[in-house]
């Protein structure tokens, strides 16, 4: 800066105003400061702005999945998109930072509370994770993917979430299945330590209050996760005639294992998905009947939740600052049910 | 950090010291800031701090690719987790930074330069990619995956690359085709405005010199965009016997049309790819001869070369400081070819 001033012939203090954006300099020194600053190549200091502003112009997104998964299922790229595409409207960078062990969390709490990030969308909640407790005690504004399941996460208004009517959901799938006549339904649930799991499996639990519990396995996400699962039902119930899969990455894996077997989709056995996500729900054999969640959307939502609590929060004078939002499911029919 | 003093009864130097990881204070004192520390919920303002010691423990990656690429090519999700896995060791935080559109070199530019990051390491450079030379501006140091294709690259020393023997797995790939008798080998490349596709298509025609353009067509190194350009060929010279394809996704895509053309793999066409990538090579039908390059290992090399720049640079006294490394490919025989 002191070179800026020097070779533009100003003071210090007049070419920082102009290099900060300021108003009251006149336009033949703005001129001669920009001149400086192109001819020097200056960048100014954000490390140091920031310490003033206290604006970086970015947003983190914490994802607390392995990379296997964050790579392989399409849901987090279409998550991704929504996210990125609302933070570049808004000219704010999305920063992306990874957890895959409990060492990381340290770690990344010391990159969210260096002033490095205006905000943080926090992602795959655990119930134990101390990430949202980390960006309070550094006064960090976040917004959390998922509805948060710890206890006392329901009445914390500090808490706001975006997540689908996983539980609604559910339901619309169960119902599905059994308008088409089918009396010993499935399911595979997600990891059951995450909400969306534990909503889906109670909307299929509310159609099916008196259940067999051999009719439930837990998978967790994956193809793999949700095959080795539907082996599981196959061999405790072989006269299941239907399968609700919570999500459609594992539904293409007890597909694959509903064909070696020998049986035939829909009409042995029909399988309902979750997500309705790019690359499988359309792609599987035969195509996916799924329950269709506006993923790019919860993404955008997200960040522009976000995007108020850090331009001020709220509506207006006396209106109260952004809440949690629930967005609808809807059932998408295709060949498999 | 006045009130972590204040309680625990010391100056605010001491205290500083102490929360800085300084020398030179008594055990006694040290427990005493400690304890004031947590009881407090202190945590450093690491914008201030990295003013004075510029190193914030975080090294930016940025993807040059579009997130659909991104998230659907288990190649970066290898190339990430070798990235990763080598700057956890060194507890330094990994920041993922994606650019889609020109729009966003501006935005990612600003945050490279605003002190966030100790250095980057760049991946998926296009040629006339701006990255190299704002981060040369701003004094960041960088490593780039994959070989700088501009002119002047080769020469400049500051350009550390990694990358793999594009051009001698290549050529691998097509002496193993001959081997098997075949006279009429194709080739799906990668697109030509990037150093990895040149080189492999370099490969293919050192041992091709006279070979027929027809027998060439440009992928984009997606299954889709492999499926696409294997169709021209087919359609161009239906007599062809193999294909090699600059990658293991674009070579699915490939086995994809050359099944639904009624072509027997390997009887009729023999297929060779490239990458030897997780969750595609072993799992076509049939599974795929390939070029292995050791993807995660290259991630490794990269982290460790920009550790290195980070930390000095140099192997001793009089010695330079890192150079570009290519990591060797060699094939991997499966049923394809």
């Amino acid at each position: 800066m002191e070179s800026v001033a020097e070779l533009a012939g100003v003071s210090r203090a007049t070419a920082s105003r102009v290099v900060n954006g300021g108003a009251g300099v006149r336009a033949s020194l703005r001129e001669k400061v920009q001149q400086a600053v192109d001819e020097l190549g200056y960048v100014p200091n954000l490390a140091a702005r920031t310490l003033v502003t206290r604006r970086n112009g970015a947003v983190a997104v914490v994802v607390a999945e392995p990379e296997s998964r964050l790579f392989s299922d399409p849901f987090f790229a279409q998550h991704l998109r929504g996210i990125s595409r609302e933070l570049s409207a808004a000219d704010n960078q999305m920063v992306l930072l990874l957890i895959e062990d409990q060492a990381d969390y340290e770690r990344v709490g010391r990159y969210l509370a260096g002033g490095h990030v205006d905000g943080a969308l926090l992602f795959s909640l655990h119930h134990s994770d101390p990430l949202p407790e980390m960006a309070r005690r550094v006064g960090l504004p976040f917004v959390i993917g998922g509805r948060p399941g710890w206890p006392g996460a329901e009445s914390d208004r500090d808490l706001v979430y975006v997540d689908s009517d996983n539980r609604g959901g559910a339901r619309i799938a169960v119902q599905h299945l059994r308008d088409l006549g089918r009396t010993r339904i499935a399911t595979v649930t997600g990891p059951l330590d995450q909400t969306s799991s534990l909503d889906r499996l109670d909307g299929y639990r509310d159609l099916l209050p008196d259940g067999d519990p051999d009719l439930i396995a837990e998978g967790d996400f994956t193809p793999d996760g949700g095959g080795r699962a539907m082996a599981e039902l196959l061999a405790r119930r072989p006269d299941l005639d239907a399968v609700f899969a919570a999500s459609d990455a594992m539904a293409s894996g007890a597909l694959r294992v509903l064909r070696e077997a020998g049986r035939r989709v829909p009409e042995d056995v029909a399988v309902v998905g979750f997500d309705d996500v790019e690359q499988i729900a359309a792609w599987t054999e035969p195509p996916l009947t799924t329950v269709r969640q506006d993923i790019e959307e919860m993404g955008r939502l997200m960040a522009r939740l976000l995007l108020r609590r850090l331009t001020g929060g709220s509506d207006g004078p006396g209106r109260p600052g952004p809440t949690s939002v629930i967005t609808p499911t809807r059932l998408v029919v295709r060949n498999s049910a």
